[in-house]
């Protein structure tokens, strides 16, 4: 392609916020136009984008809001962004040249001008599918990572759960927590999912939340002791349930709670009193603090993904016109594995 | 009083388990006999009971267990027991001779074997009033010092908000949040205990959470940058007030839950997502672990007593007749400082 040439760019939009539970209608794939320029003396680079993250926090910017929250919301009519893969197809930055592979927030569109490159990492191990920089190797992995090594700072033998444990960030936790030599349990939306914790991941047990009418019954089954750490993707009444079944001393990493993102208002949790009674810790953090560890975060999962010591399971959509339905799909349970989006493979 | 002599002991025993809100009559005050002899060759102490110190936690052993919690329930019909200021009366242990004043888990009568003395503590400054060693000097002090200095680690310039500020605990706390060189807000039931909070306690606002129709909004208008430390003593609306006001990073130390004490079902908290998107770090802590900073604490809390930089303030009932009344009295906020019961002088 020729610098300057005026492309056509196929683009998702947030049409209107959204209330209660998202639906592919909030959003729209419309098309205009770019040109593959950036501004004269600017350091902007274009990328065009190959693979298209689908993550839980991106419903939290898609409701109105009348605060600054950590996550700004999205603009009316314009187009979404999030984590992704893409190629630099211009340059303006001394460290970028065309051709680099590179991860980092990008929009959910075809081409893309990132005017502050110095946000963008670039891809270190080409020779590994490039989706995976959308999960494992991206910011669902750093997450697993900085929450499960650093907030909730594992011991042997300690009792871990986790829960949207077949999501991108659950399955690599439960597979941290077997490095660690944790007895690990998971809970996920269907038996398919359940299959895979036990049998792909190797979680010691998994149950479907779903078919259980007492989550404190289901976790005083596959926990006799008790639980030492929890990894917290859900919130709601699975929180409620843990916090009654935690040990002395246990950890909660609060990475998201993703049952209630779609809530007006969301659910009640009873059971806190179990933090001071049990001495517990429950923590939040937002990855996006960590990244300076990225490298060595980067170096480890590599190596065990080539020594096979962590496998890895994505649900891919193809084209960028089924970016809403995957998004959407998220929040229903519906991706097995990381929910990713191709929207070209180079 | 000689050894072995037989005397009547009045006690306050458990009637019946309490459902819902604690009554007097949940309570007894009986007399049986003691006899001031320890067992043959056993290393027990007798101690005349001076002060006992009415705590929340105490609401919690009042009602039916069904599993074994941090605090072990009251056995019906017995004596109930919590810490108090007593002077041996009658020793059988090397380490403690008669006269000696102590600190520790004993009886609510007049007299009691301690079986194992190893569990008290010698009062190292019976200069001061022995009733504080209930209070300030006592389990609710290392309360407040344990939670303030270790689980929030204060930094100069943050914005402390203390619950239940005028109680044993909070008043301590605001006023080491002031030694820290914090800005410190607390809420109270009643203007008598704001006013105490901001005259007597240097606390730089507070307010009277009873007259307060919105406590977030009463939260913004105290802190309108938000919170670093909230030292959590009451749960419930309050926490989930706090929660939507805590700034990035902020700690909240889960000391007790009071106002969910008395409740069969503790309300719901709905604002847990704020943990996540601000990074909180909630963590509750149990007294009981960190006792081996006792001496550490005293001496610190002795010295700023000493020399007025620490005040404090208890409401003393008379006599152990009055106790059940105070300590009903506790959780409808009645008392003005720290409750405590005085049973003897001397």
């Amino acid at each position: 392609m020729a610098e300057g040439e005026a492309r056509p760019n196929k683009k998702v939009v947030l049409r209107n916020y959204v209330d209660g539970f998202l639906k592919e209608n909030d959003m729209e794939v419309v098309t205009d136009t770019v040109r593959l320029q950036v501004p004269h003396e600017s350091t902007a680079v274009i990328v065009k984008n190959l693979y298209l993250s689908c993550d839980p926090y991106m419903r939290v910017r898609m409701s109105r809001h009348d605060q600054s929250i950590e996550f700004p919301g999205f603009v009316l009519g314009s187009v979404m962004t999030g984590y992704g893969v893409a190629k630099v197809v211009v340059s303006g930055h001394k460290d970028f040249k065309v051709g680099d592979l590179v991860l980092g927030i990008t929009g959910w569109e075809e081409y893309s001008l990132i005017t502050d490159p110095n946000s963008l990492i670039k891809i270190n191990h080409p020779e590994l599918p490039l989706s995976y920089y959308t999960g494992i190797l991206g910011m669902p992995g750093m997450t697993a990572y900085i929450g499960f090594y650093e907030i909730c700072a594992p011991k042997q033998g300690e009792f871990v759960f986790v829960s949207a444990a077949s999501g991108a960030v659950g399955q690599l936790v439960g597979q941290f927590a077997k490095l660690a030599g944790c007895y690990v349990v998971g809970s996920a939306g269907s038996d398919e999912k359940v299959t895979l914790l036990k049998e792909k991941f190797g979680f010691e047990d998994a149950f479907n939340y779903k078919k259980e009418r007492d989550l404190n019954a289901a976790l005083k089954r596959c926990f006799p002791e008790g639980i030492d750490i929890y990894f917290e993707n859900v919130g709601g009444a699975m929180l409620d349930a843990v916090l009654l079944n935690m040990r002395n001393c246990g950890r909660i990493a609060a990475c998201g709670m993703v049952s209630q993102y779609n809530l007006e208002k969301p659910e009640g949790v009873h059971n806190l009193i179990n933090i001071v009674s049990k001495r517990v810790r429950m923590e939040g953090f937002v990855v996006l603090d960590h990244f300076s560890k990225y490298r060595k975060f980067e170096e480890m999962v590599v190596q065990h993904l080539k020594s096979g010591k962590i496998t890895y399971v994505e649900d891919i959509a193809e084209g960028l016109e089924s970016a809403p339905t995957a998004l959407v799909g998220l929040f229903k349970g519906k991706n097995v594995g990381k929910q990713l989006v191709v929207i070209a493979r180079e």
